[in-house]
């Protein structure tokens, strides 16, 4: 019987995170202040992050040590396996080995804890008491609510209003891990309130959410504000997803010629590709293919120019691939790729032509997560679904060539909480958008001016 | 670093099933005929049941092979981790060392697969074209889909009608795994069209739900029926739980004094507990704890009779533990514990004092969940909280004594999909219920008087 799941143990959690920056062939543009345009330090920024987390956004140092206490928390779900996907193999009749990392096995069901579970940790040791966030539909609000709960911190997570009324059930999971959930716009904060005196009956914005949890962390000396993606010290934590697969390929004798991931933020790709980006830098011979939706094509159709991360221009300028702040994504279920901006990392890895970007619609999407689900057995996220996509694409291509290729993709997290969305796509009431070219072209007009 | 998760290789996923009627110290009671109230043969049951498991229903065998290609599907999650629970021990500040056997990582989200898989197989080697089965809130169900899916098999479900309108994930996971779901009563059978004759708007029952998928299996001859728990097959095949936590557990260097798990139809308990048993008919010593809610004390309450499986009288009569065919338990959450009888292997462990019971408030197993959720970050189905109640419960003696015990449950379920109850815990709306006494005496006083 060949192994179907390569398995490392428990001892075989990295011991330290890699660190892409260390690799880059250019270096990245600096952060500038959203009111000056200068560069920022690490004082403009102590109001918001951890001074350890402030401290890894900037490094240049190639490995960062993981602290014994958050290897300890990983150990939860950690190292997850890394799995042969014979079933879908079989169902495309090709000759590509495809293999999946499976990060759906952490509580909250993604690969979000790597990241939430070492931002609470160096929160906890530097006295914090409470840490904000904002949530759409709750991945990444769910699982800072799960490390806060391990680490004995408080959790105030701004859920966008729409989402905390029509998707019950993260907020449920994040209130059992004890945090604090309000519908944002909320009335706690002045920049809630604003915005509920122009609009009492406002539905809510990532962007909005943001605002509240930033300006509370600002305002209460105990209290910092953590971010879930698009950050560098996010991606670094993150690559612990890469460094398993790395070890996993070799002890299965293989090696990925493509490797997948869909993005949003950019985090769980980075997080797979960047281990692996080292070696295509040293020579190695490895495609990098990103997915990403045509309703929210950041890669294929924005532009590589200084933006803010937020709707409401609070958060530095960062030099990203960009939609515009101002572009409001279609309504796609994939909830966690419906982001204007994208890791400034990842768009330097773009740019310099090692990452390829590549735009799905939203049902051949879930049509390949049916078609996993049949196959593999599991059912993935709706995001998790482009990465599963285009790797089915990779596939076929191998069967049409004839090509022994091995594809890696990242297997983000599962969709037991996304059912409602898989109900629609069955009754074949699901929406398809194409890219929204004059929304993309009005947003990107309004950019500003930099550099 | 203390090793969190005990971790087997894909190659020690069990090769044989272990058989508890090999070592019980008496024989088990016959089954019989509904309509003669004499033992059946293995004829009687052919309609019904695949050859293979029929076969298996009555095998003295102590081990009985696992084919490769269940050995296959098992690799998509087995082995399970086993689990040191010690953020619950250090939140109970007790000597004893709690492990647990993490049952919630398969696909659908439960111990189910473990019998469901073996059954698709062997349908699938005879020739048999489609399964059918009830569900009521669909977690066997979901798990018989899952199989059918991988072994190319038609899967009909009749899923108990209030639970088809109210619980719509867990059919919507069926569905995207390709089963047909219908709502029973249906009028698909002879015995759904004569419910919904009397009662146009019946919200179905389990047992109206088993009349309708035996009926279906009965007079298709391309169709076979399946079930979930009870059957001595179905304890078969969840036996690898227990052998591979046996593993496990010598891997730890410890050996569990208390092994505890919840008890509906008896499957999941009785899938640890029995190849630990075997050691303790051999002379160990080792406690055995079944959890049940008060809602439903089957074994606490109920009496050792002969009684139908279902409440319309379809199936054959067993010897088991029951509250009586027509008893109606309150609706706890803990939907798969909500069952009047109890496996007779299991009930025959408990008749001979190998197995002891105890009955729990919902309540006080919801908080048990949330502790659980906060200290090891992973969310327990409602079924599986009352395990955790009681080996809190255990861990808590331990305290009071001083006593180093090792406390060993099985971890059957995620809550993923109920969180809807969880809300309804937090937010204080949770009913407890007590022994339903007159329901239980009224119930029995109903039962067929035999031997």
């Amino acid at each position: 019987m060949s192994l179907k799941r390569i398995l490392l143990s428990g001892s075989e959690i990295p011991t330290a995170w890699y660190n892409f920056q260390a690799d880059l062939p250019e270096a990245m543009p600096p952060v500038l202040h959203p009111g000056t345009n200068e560069p920022i330090g690490p004082d403009d920024l102590r109001p918001i992050f951890a001074d350890e987390l402030i401290a890894q956004e900037v490094t240049q140092e190639r490995w960062v040590e993981i602290p014994d206490a958050v290897r300890e928390v990983y150990a939860i779900w950690r190292p997850s396996p890394l799995v042969r996907a014979t079933g879908l193999e079989r169902e495309l009749k090709t000759p590509a080995r495809i293999y999946f990392k499976d990060e759906s096995h952490s509580p909250p069901g993604s690969h979000k804890p790597n990241t939430a579970v070492a931002q609470a940790y160096y929160n906890k040791q530097q006295g914090v008491k409470r840490l904000t966030t904002e949530t759409g539909a709750g991945q990444w609000g769910s699982s800072l609510g799960f490390a806060c709960s391990l680490f004995d911190l408080e959790c105030k997570v701004y859920m966008v209003k729409v989402s905390y009324e029509q998707k019950p059930y993260r907020r449920s999971m994040m209130q059992l891990w004890g945090a604090t959930v309000l519908p944002s716009p909320s009335d706690q904060t002045e920049a809630g309130r604003q915005i509920l005196a122009v609009d009492p009956e406002c539905p809510g914005s990532l962007g909005m959410a943001i605002s509240e949890a930033v300006e509370e962390a600002v305002q209460d000396e105990e209290a910092k504000y953590t971010l879930g993606s698009v950050l560098n010290h996010v991606m670094l934590h993150q690559s612990v997803v890469g460094l398993e697969a790395e070890k996993q390929m070799e002890l299965a004798g293989d090696s990925p010629d493509v490797v997948i991931g869909c993005v949003g933020g950019g985090s769980n790709y980075a997080g797979l590709a960047f281990p692996f980006l080292r070696h295509r830098i040293a020579g190695k011979e490895i495609r990098f293919v990103a997915a990403e939706p045509r309703a929210c094509p950041t890669m294929s159709r924005g532009e590589y120019r200084y933006d803010f991360g937020d709707t409401t221009k609070l958060t530095p300028l960062i030099k990203m691939y960009t939609l515009g702040h101002s572009f409001v994504p279609p309504g796609i279920h994939a909830g966690g790729l419906r982001y204007h901006g994208m890791a400034p990392s990842v768009s330097l890895g773009i740019k310099l032509g090692l990452i390829e970007a590549v735009a799905l619609h939203q049902v051949e999407c879930f049509e390949a997560a049916r078609m996993f689900a049949a196959t593999e057995g599991i059912i993935p996220a709706p995001e998790t679904s482009h990465a599963i996509r285009a790797a089915i694409i990779e596939a076929i291509k191998c069967r049409e060539t004839g090509q022994e290729k091995c594809i890696l993709f990242n297997f983000s997290g599962h969709g037991l909480c996304d059912l409602a969305a898989y109900d629609k796509y069955l009754s074949g009431s699901l929406d398809d958008f194409d890219y929204p070219q004059q929304k993309i072209q009005d947003a990107i007009a309004e950019l500003p001016e930099i550099g």
